[in-house]
């Protein structure tokens, strides 16, 4: 009977193991100068990229990103299959000009911070069930293109409020294959979660992470319960971007739903930039935040296994400025991915 | 070996046959006095729908198709796994306030046009995979909202060109499952095929059928050699939007690719309007356009037995404001989901 490939209400579980063979991330200036500088490979010290605009900067760097990863991989971009991507920008441009040039069949995702779980769990399930060979997983944002179109015109300079979140500049790029395909262990998405849209009425767009935080708790919630595991079963539960004021949130609703994950739990936000040294307000958002942080930082420590199994959930406030400016509320959604290292018990290729 | 749900290099096969199991349409004044008013479930009267604005007018629209669909299959919305959906307007609002109302798991589309293939494909694929039970897929699009925010403000009149689109004002939502879950024979997906963006530079915004029809001729003619074969093999191949300008080009570029189509060659935006008398310029666009033609026209006529097997081919331009104003030029998609009526030669349930 189908469905045969769940686990609990909303758990996906995929049996075949799909690997992430290769990742690769491109960040700015600012992400460069923050504590997780020497996990990201190509670090751009000019936000223009010597482009002729931000928009331009960041289909550039989410080109070279994903280009990057296919050559890593020992691929050409013919041989994707699929190639899974979004962005913050409207209509999603520097991911349609990125599969311009990638010239790969391409699936466009909106889902505003929470794309590269997105991107991530889909693409699992495509090589999970044998639907695709090489699926490509993508993500990025740009603070000074997201500025402008979610704020004010960047050059403007408008003070930002202490909730408010620093947009990271930056792409990250996952590929995806089934374990068969891979020269050596590589680490494996065993489980994916869906979320469901949560709105409890915030309607400050500085302050999403106190919009995005009951999402986010719903999504890990759920993910624990479907699979029946205690809170020590992941090594990191990482969410996408709640910043300062999110992750307090997020951590107390987490305790009152019987979840209490500890120093386990931790904010890409957060972890990218160094709030005491670096002018990011509440910390990092946008779709680039869990795309780079994953796909640089994580990456390397589930390859070299200080991390067992980490659960990735990618966090997304799904507001337009014009629903803002219609007085609309904030509603918010968050993505599920385990993703299981090498060195994991019970890991590669049992 | 993985993948083994492929034929030729670009087209997934769902062996599992997915049915859509149920479909809901609601459509403006506009779609109401065209041609295919008969095939649409709900027509409205008001362009605001008694709504506050037209982007909360296009939201509503979405919420009653796809709450319709689930109702009509007999279910309720905590049954459906996965909602795939997206509109035209910035950050997919109301797709995301939909998934807020029906509260289930929710993967955010950008696809411009295209959605709505491009929905129905990843549905599939989760059903034949047994990765979801019931998954809906749904796009909308509105005259309104769209034109302030693609063109000029609304109310201004902006005079079209003649190769400019009207943008359909509706909502369609398809029901997706597989064959043992449903009471009758329903029509099965059989067939998707992803495309790839194709840009020749066509910078003008008033003339996307031109921009839209080398990508719909090249996912077209990829998923005829993809199964090998003949231009006979479908009832109907029917583009999403390329409306007069574009289908007249795509029907020359497919005659130069071998493909000669003739009748059976159609476009959902030329088929909603009634050009004589309805001032609609070159036809219909939008992604409520293949959305409704589909979930309502095809559909019954697939049921009906009048088509046995049909490919929808929707068709989106990948641009925004910013990008044409950037001077950029128009990427553009076609996605491919061959479907068969209950009635084809070796149909349902063989």
């Amino acid at each position: 009977m189908l469905p045969g490939n769940r686990v609990g209400r909303y758990t996906i579980v995929l049996p075949n193991r799909p690997e992430i063979c290769s990742t690769s991330t491109v960040v700015g200036p600012q992400e460069a100068q923050g504590p997780l500088a020497g996990d990201f490979e190509v670090r751009k010290t000019d936000r223009l990229l010597g482009q002729s605009s931000w928009e331009h900067a960041e289909s550039h760097m989410l080109q070279e990103a994903t280009g990057n990863a296919i050559r890593k991989a020992g691929l050409k971009p013919e041989d994707i299959d699929l190639l899974f991507c979004g962005d913050l920008l409207d209509q999603i441009t520097p991911s349609s000009f990125t599969a311009r040039e990638l010239y790969v069949p391409f699936v466009g995702l909106y889902g505003a911070c929470s794309t590269m779980a997105e991107a991530l769990a889909l693409g699992s399930v495509f090589i999970d069930g044998g639907y695709a060979r090489y699926a490509l997983a993508a993500a990025s944002s740009h603070h000074d293109s997201a500025e402008r179109q979610y704020r004010y015109p960047t050059e403007f300079g408008a003070q930002a409020v202490p909730s408010a979140q620093w947009t990271v500049t930056g792409a990250g790029a996952a590929l995806l294959t089934s374990g068969g395909e891979t020269p050596r262990p590589c680490p494996a998405v065993t489980h994916v979660t869906f979320g469901r849209v949560v709105d409890l009425g915030v309607k400050d767009s500085s302050d999403m992470g106190s919009a995005m935080a009951p999402a986010a708790v719903q999504t890990i919630l759920q993910h624990f319960e479907d699979l029946g595991v205690d809170a020590d079963h992941y090594d990191v539960v990482a969410t996408g971007d709640l910043a300062a004021v999110g992750h307090e949130i997020a951590s107390v609703l987490l305790a009152e739903g019987g979840l209490k994950l500890g120093g386990r739990f931790v904010d890409c936000g957060l972890l990218i930039y160094d709030r005491q040294q670096q002018d990011v307000k509440a910390g990092g958002s946008g779709c680039g935040c869990s795309g780079v942080v994953f796909c640089g930082h994580f990456m390397r420590r589930l390859l070299q296994g200080q991390i067992g199994r980490m659960l990735l959930v990618s966090t997304g406030a799904l507001l337009s400025p014009t629903t803002y400016q219609q007085g609309d509320t904030i509603p918010c959604i968050a993505h599920a991915v385990a993703v299981e290292g090498p060195s994991a018990a019970g890991g590669h290729r049992r």
